[in-house]
């Protein structure tokens, strides 16, 4: 399963860390921005540049994560950019995280599912068997007519992507389907690493039935039961921010088949010691990292460097912290 | 205001419907499904579709909504079509909004409002000026130098959009500010039409104060309180489904300058009659319909009748109905 990729990944380089491919205008080096003659340039060039520091972060660290924001901004290009890096992160080796936080009802969550996690063939001959006007089929000679031919449509391929759980079940379950069905997982908001994730995550419920975040990690935790990879880890995980060591510690020990992506690391202020409680015996979770390893070219502690080996030194740097943190 | 236009063109169709345009390959008819060789034709002729069904729905609608989902699933072909369909509805006239049900936190919350609210502008050139490699500038002789040339981005323009609101003020606040300075709205999901919208929504929180979506309707009030229209509406709104007949009318009579973006008419069950308590003498609220509108060429009801044709009869008798269950 892919969890246990993910898990097995994660010890083969001894770095359970997630960089994350934030890539902007504003973070691409002077010399790669002089390429950019419009914002469709900016697309095909942080396509190009995601490709670079891919090359030089692949040894050492076992996935990326893409958050689309950055890409939707820049249009369908954009959205381009962001589907050729998760493919080129893929043919390296990676593990590949597609932040969406995409949510939805029913049939809108199945499209979602379809468009991250599945795909799904157009049959374009449904009613065109013997029609002449038919232009997909392929005709059978040995049938006398012309033959299916579905074709699969090009998507935005991940092996997991976040999901934002607010609608319930019935919004996360085609999700969840799509997981069993294509060996995929997802990421569900539960405790984000945000200041204001208070304001209805903390809320007490009522008959001291803990927190709403609380709530939210236990049907994560059911939506992926029957889901246990051999790793022990289910592919159903949680978003639970570096920046929240108690709840970390609260929901590892409540859940300890739930795997945790751990966002806040670096420029939102968490360090490697604030994530010990997440883990377990050096398991469970993969703390991301974006700014800190893709805009390290533009801090004075990597002056001098050029824009990728700032990257591959700050992600280094990043998992020798957490070596030593989490004695791995 | 943008929440002010859609309460005046509500009055002048006598009609609060929005349609939604959720068009899949499934739903073009037979004719133009013919058209389709390719994944990438399917959304060039769902966009060219659309255009169709908003000439066809512009006279009896103030509003289309767009559901990203369906458009995600075709890669950046889909996002394209995505956009052109927001660009069109817009170039006739109608209020657009993108359903895209977005979330995330501080910079990359802005990153999705840039994407769909206000679009930004790349300075090409801020390390350029008189640089012997710079591409982009304009040569101003007086200056004797080149001179700033910022380029607009290409971005997925709507009237409003959908938030989920679950990472908190912080997580929202960036698409509040792009509202207040490009003169956009925004929909947040309050209390959603799906069943187990009950799961996290209805959860009752500590000490008799509510429930978490009245929570969620309370922030949402709060956020939009200094923005409001001289129709007395504010365009930071909310959803609420149309299946919730008696949660729609708590939130109505609670928080009267709310407006409310009403999914779950038709396919999903509820009816004119059901939609009554959430407005407010005729007004604030727009009800949804997308599979009921566009695959109505699909239903023996509306038997014998083009598809454009059908669509215009469903909206039409969706209108009617609305008419006499409001009063209006």
């Amino acid at each position: 399963m892919i969890i246990d990729q993910l898990v097995e990944a994660i010890k083969v380089k001894r770095n359970p860390t997630v960089v994350g491919l934030d890539t902007t205008y504003e973070f691409l080096p002077p010399t790669i921005q002089r390429l950019c003659n419009s914002p469709a340039d900016i697309a095909v060039q942080i396509t190009d540049y995601n490709r670079r520091l891919i090359d030089g972060l692949k040894d050492i660290v076992p996935a990326v994560k893409v958050q689309s924001a950055y890409y939707e901004m820049y249009g369908w290009d954009g959205m381009r950019a962001f589907a050729e890096t998760l493919d080129y992160a893929k043919a390296c080796g990676l593990i590949t995280i597609a932040d969406v936080k995409r949510n939805d009802i029913g049939a809108t969550a199945k499209a979602y599912a379809q468009a991250y996690l599945s795909g799904f063939t157009v049959n374009f001959n449904d009613f065109r068997i013997n029609d002449d006007n038919f232009k997909n089929g392929v005709y059978d000679p040995n049938k006398g007519e012309y033959v299916f031919r579905p074709q699969l449509v090009r998507y935005f391929n991940c092996d997991f992507m976040t999901v934002n759980g607010y609608l319930g079940s019935d919004g996360v379950m085609p999700f969840v389907d799509a997981c069993r069905e294509n060996d995929k997982g997802i990421f569900i908001l539960v405790k984000t690493s945000n200041p204001s994730s208070d304001d209805f995550q903390d809320l007490n419920l009522r008959g001291n039935t803990g927190t709403v975040y609380r709530r939210m990690a236990k049907f994560v935790h059911e939506w992926g039961s029957d889901l246990k990879g051999t790793s022990g880890f289910s592919p159903i995980g949680a978003v639970v921010g570096a920046t929240r060591p108690e709840q970390g510690a609260e929901l590892r020990h409540a859940f300890p088949s739930m795997f945790f992506l751990i966002p806040g690391f670096g420029a939102q202020g968490a360090r490697a010691s604030d994530v010990r409680g997440f883990f377990r015996d050096g398991e469970g979770g993969i703390v991301n990292n974006s700014r800190g390893i893709i805009s390290a070219w533009q801090k004075k502690y990597y002056q001098g460097m050029t824009a990728v080996n700032a990257a591959i030194a700050a992600a280094t740097d990043m998992r020798n912290d957490l070596r030593i943190a989490l004695d791995l």
